[in-house]
């Protein structure tokens, strides 16, 4: 399995190359100064989930850093699919990747001499995707923990923009884990208002009603998306709303979606259990059975499989 | 010239290499989620400035990210003095180099996969000083720019860690820009108070007194201490405070610090001069003066030398 | 031309009178203090659009500042008539007013002096459309600035109370007309959502749907009023939200409303175009075709027909 | 004494008029929008204290909204003491004037007529204070109360600049008047610290020290000033600080200070008693008694000679 | 009638007590830091009103403090029922009860000593309403007040909590009954929005519509449920909105709501009176029609026969 | 020992009793609403430290509160030394007391009732210190975690006014205890400055430098007044500002402060080891050996003797 590593193949600046090959000078704006947007997507049975969607997004978030990729969306579309097309025979029938594009504004330039390659910095890959990792979360829930450290404010740095700005996560889930390792941070907007993990968003229950923070302050999602989606057609009232820790603690199920993730239940926030005996509550359950119905994949048997 | 950049020596992970075999695989935590951190000094005369200070700070920045860089403080200064060494014949006798510690959190590891090497990635590398791009400014001083885009709070993260956390400054930057190419931002703070640009401190004078937004909410420059103890040294009263856009239209003169700029003045504020007919007003030439003799480099004729 | 102005007529405290004998004691409390509230309409073919609604507006900005202005509604709506009336002839075909009433707390009085006229001041007039000004506005739309200045929150003073409270926006425009004369300026709130210009509203345009700040930090113009009626009929889905930098950047198109302006198109935002080529988006130029019907008024080419 | 009025002269752009002729075009942008600045002193015996003092901050505030008044300092200075001059013949002995600067941006053109007078519109003028008005002040101490209303904060217009923009004030103290007539407002900052009343700066004593608003946000007045210096030689320790409602309700005693009021004792904070029997506290008495002595008045007897 | 108090039983950890009995230890956490938390419904014709809706916030209550009251829900119904059984042979007529459930987190233990009863204090009591005292209110209307004084944030302690925790709101009335005795405070939310008074919630009727601040930040009541409820059923256009002062000053109607004063007018705010000559207006009438009709009680009427 | 809590004597209204006949009805609002104050100083061999500045703390928190407690200051001085000499004797060598100050605004009336005792209820009693609860604290240093609740902002309740407002504390408390239990929590204040814990005041120690939040979002301690002065007399550096997470993570030394605790060594914050691997650092050890001389009491052998 290690030797997987150098036979995957990655998209940089026009070529496809062996991932072992893809090198970034380090004066890289990306490397440099975080100057770069991403956005990344993952396979169910080897097939990508909305990637239009994914790829509208990172154009979203290049317009916001006016960053000029030097390809058109569909350009993008379609070497991404080449990626994982390249790829796709070294996955066993259980595994899936995350497949990312990375975009920076190319390399800095020295005063005085020559001018390095113009141009923004492309890169297209796919990763496995952490199945053994998370495997136990789907059998014990998450425990969420929301630290003091609170996320970036729109007024600084749009979190709608999916920017390579993740030390301030990172800062947080770096207090979490010293704390507790094993938990996950998700952060409170500059107003108290509950916000978002790092890559992932936060869903309440709470009498039958389900709830989620309002876009304006997290990234949305394509998988919160799909959620509200899969909500509404079950006939689940639902609710973009400002929630803060009185409404996760009064809260009947909680969960967190994220690309890989899909739907993963909340087991406690800041060490009170949500919900009874059971980990998966009848409302997470009711979305799960239709997320997997939509994607075509058990995500969840899938992780446990991973189980060690 | 253009020919230098190949010559130039770095450092990466224990090995002095030439710059063009210094790159970086494209897991590196630094370029995926900007999970680094970094500290740039600048020489004089082909000389370290203060290069303790600069590493103490590199180490506060590193313990603030919880990043271990597996070299002892002594050691990271060494490692700088000798890159300095292996390139200071480069230098002609005009020139200077800024001088950096880039220190990411290493490579991401990969689900499933043999882990990629362990520890930190640690580079230190020297830049030519962008002397010619900025010769004018020491002729016809800065037009500052206060773009609505506000400085990243420290409650997100704090802007006393010199982190790769530079989209907020961007964004900033390129707001200005689109309006006023060659303008440079100076960003407000949550709290509407001035509080920094990209790298550079902000001093005002004001009837005869030297003014500097307080260090809660900036990144406490080198240069912008040096600055402090010159004043000190003067006998200029020295303040630091919280400052807005009404101090900022009511001053006699206004400079900036930055480790490459040293004290370099300001011009305009949103439009509006600052001061009389000259440029480089009185309390601002007393500290230049002072600053070149300390660092025994006239660092304004050395700019304006390599005016194009 | 010029001979025009001496033939206006205006109403002050119960008298028509011609215009240059419109003259107020500097003791007015407008003039002292900024104490007064205005309102202004604009005329589309010579017949006032909307009379009623401004009026309202009006009293409830007289209330909050808790000035009588000692006219019931409905003789202020028959005094603004009687002023058009007067002064009807002096338009040619194309030109139209802007017909104002404004209300101060009155005079102030002198300790120890006969109380001056007591009540407050009541002013109506009448002022030709800035058709010149502006032609060049439906060319080439309109380039905003966001500065740095923001909006006064309802917590000083409420925006949607039309007082003569103008220095911060008019401290916003310098800034912006300083930096790019002819630019207009858009301030954010305390919040730092988008809120609105010295007198106009701003709408997005995004994915279809068209977006616009909430009424509860701005004064909600009849313009905008009458835009969010059309879209209704339109079928247009629309929408008020909290709208920040990211939303401005992203718009596919936007424009201001006033009531002068109507609806005029922004073809650029700190710099960042909006849309594609044409300064017209398909959202825009339907809402202008049913507003023309509506008013009854082609007020696109009124203002072009004016250009120098 | 109703007769006096008709016979002061006033300064209006150039001319020395009977103040029955100082009348302006209501098109005139300070009665229009509030766009205009002003300063006022008051004379002790007949002379003006601080005159320098109060136009260099009334330039800071033109240079704030960027009027140019057509005028040097030393020219503003002259004018002004030429009004006091013609003026002087008016007062009795126990009499004394506001002399005030007042400066618009001028008159608001009309498209496509003959522009107005040019520049902007300049106004000295002089006022007898207000000694029947607040002779029981003197004797009572003033009743504040704190309105919910809040201070506009300097993100959006400074405070520091002394506009025309008193809505914000006037609101307040039409909050407070309402429900307790006779009392002072005095408004807290958007952070919720002491700010200031409509031209009046708070003073509190607390365990012997004395205590002020911070300058940030609040007009720093001439007769704050004088008070802080005045402490200083009296050796009363004295600090700028962030105040809130704790300090104001655990004072030992509080005043006002202001040109006319020049320091006035405070008899009750939202109906709460500031210190003991004595309305005039030791503290306060010490600072009236020099203060007197430097201005060469005893204004505490000059207000209560004028009680009604 | 005063011998009436040492006849009412009260329910205190499992036993039914007179109340002269129910005593409590001063080492109750309730009593030493305000550690508890309450709920309060009242009987209408001797009968609780939603008695389950109080509960189940109750039981929200205590989760958010992490008290464990001992007692399911349904216990705490039953205690209460019995309380009220206990003690209703004592109501007159025309009387009625506030009945509570108060939970403190038990007594403290002191250091090296025997702990004391382990678990919450949990006492269900019953009082009299006061209706001599609120009779002239439903004559007269309210009198608000907006105090200076904020409501506590989210942030620091949910004010949908129903804890203890009152001498925020305390403060606040203190400081409006010092400026006028009998008037009710009204807080703002530290955002400057109207949130609520103690034990009230506010409503407003504006253009015929019924306006109350969102739930967020404020206690929302079982009675401002049911206004809202009834709204709904008799077609009265009604929205939870973010208000302000504004919105205060230009409403139509007010009245607040509570447990026990279900639906009393506002006369007038800061002073400035709230609709005509009526104090009951037209959407308040409706309202208190339907409640009475609801409630099977008429309590304006309740109220006014106590008038003294 | 446990025999011992009911020999104690305490004061209630005028009466000294057996602490067992201490008993409240539960209609007291200190019960009813935390519509109390209190303060608390301790014994150092059976002496009372620095009582009159409690006492005097009590005084303004009595004040703030509006709440008339019937005793002068001196009388409650005298009420507190007798309450420790009636209980003195309960004391082994090696034991010492808190003693408290309790003040209710007295109980709540019932409409139509009789009123009940009318006043203020005052109580003073004593504590045995927690030593064995806290010896291991003396040994391993305190962990210190910093939740996501934020301390309650003056602008909702001052928190230098020592109320029973305590829930805010508690649920923070709780929030700590649950992922954490035995970590202490500190709060931040509504800015993301550095706070208080309950009851306990904060110390940094940075580059030689002894820093403490400032006093105008905290409780100002007693013993944090007592460092500082102690600080001053060794020479040590000393600054009171605005800290926040980045000044804790910098940190070499840190400690907590109150009454109980004197001085005791923070080891981690949010889970950061702070300093080396002594837990008593340098400038702690100098603090704690001048506190001991100071109070004549060695407070750390105190509690490490009671270590279980």
């Amino acid at each position: 399995m290690p030797a997987l590593a150098n036979q995957r193949t990655a998209y940089l600046n026009g070529e496809y190359l062996a991932e072992s090959q893809v090198l970034l000078p380090f004066r890289d704006r990306g490397f440099l100064y975080g100057d770069a947007v991403f956005d990344t997507t993952r396979t169910f049975g080897h097939r990508i989930f909305r990637l239009q969607a994914h790829v509208d997004r990172l154009y979203r978030s290049l317009r916001y850093l006016r960053i000029d990729p030097g390809l058109a969306p569909e350009q993008m579309v379609a070497v991404t699919e080449e990626v994982l097309e390249r790829n796709r025979h070294l996955l066993d029938s259980e595994g899936d990747y995350w497949v990312s594009q990375r975009v920076s504004r190319g390399v800095a330039s020295v005063d005085g001499e020559e001018p390095p390659r113009a141009g923004a910095t492309v890169l297209v890959e796919c990763t496995p995707l952490p199945l053994r990792e998370r495997a136990a979360l789907y059998r014990d829930g998450i425990r969420v923990i929301v630290p003091a450290q609170r996320r970036t404010p729109a007024e600084a740095l749009s979190p709608r923009a999916k920017t390579s700005n993740y030390p301030n996560m990172i800062v947080a889930d770096q207090e979490v884990s010293a704390i507790d390792p094993g938990a996950w941070a998700v952060l409170l907007d500059m107003q108290g208002h509950l916000a978002e993990g790092r890559g992932s968003n936060l869903f309440l229950v709470s009498a039958g009603e389900l709830l989620t923070p309002k876009a304006l302050n997290v990234l949305p999602g394509i998988s919160r998306q799909t959620v509200l989606e899969l909500a509404a057609e079950l006939g689940i009232p639902c609710r973009e709303a400002d929630l803060d820790l009185y409404d996760a603690y009064a809260a009947d199920e909680a969960f967190l979606t994220s690309t890989s993730l899909c739907l993963c239940p909340v087991r406690s926030i800041n060490g009170m259990q949500v919900g009874g005996e059971e980990v998966f509550g009848p409302v997470t359950r009711r979305l799960i059975e239709a997320y997997r119905v939509l994607v075509g994949c058990d995500f969840v048997e899938q992780y446990r499989r991973h189980s060690r």
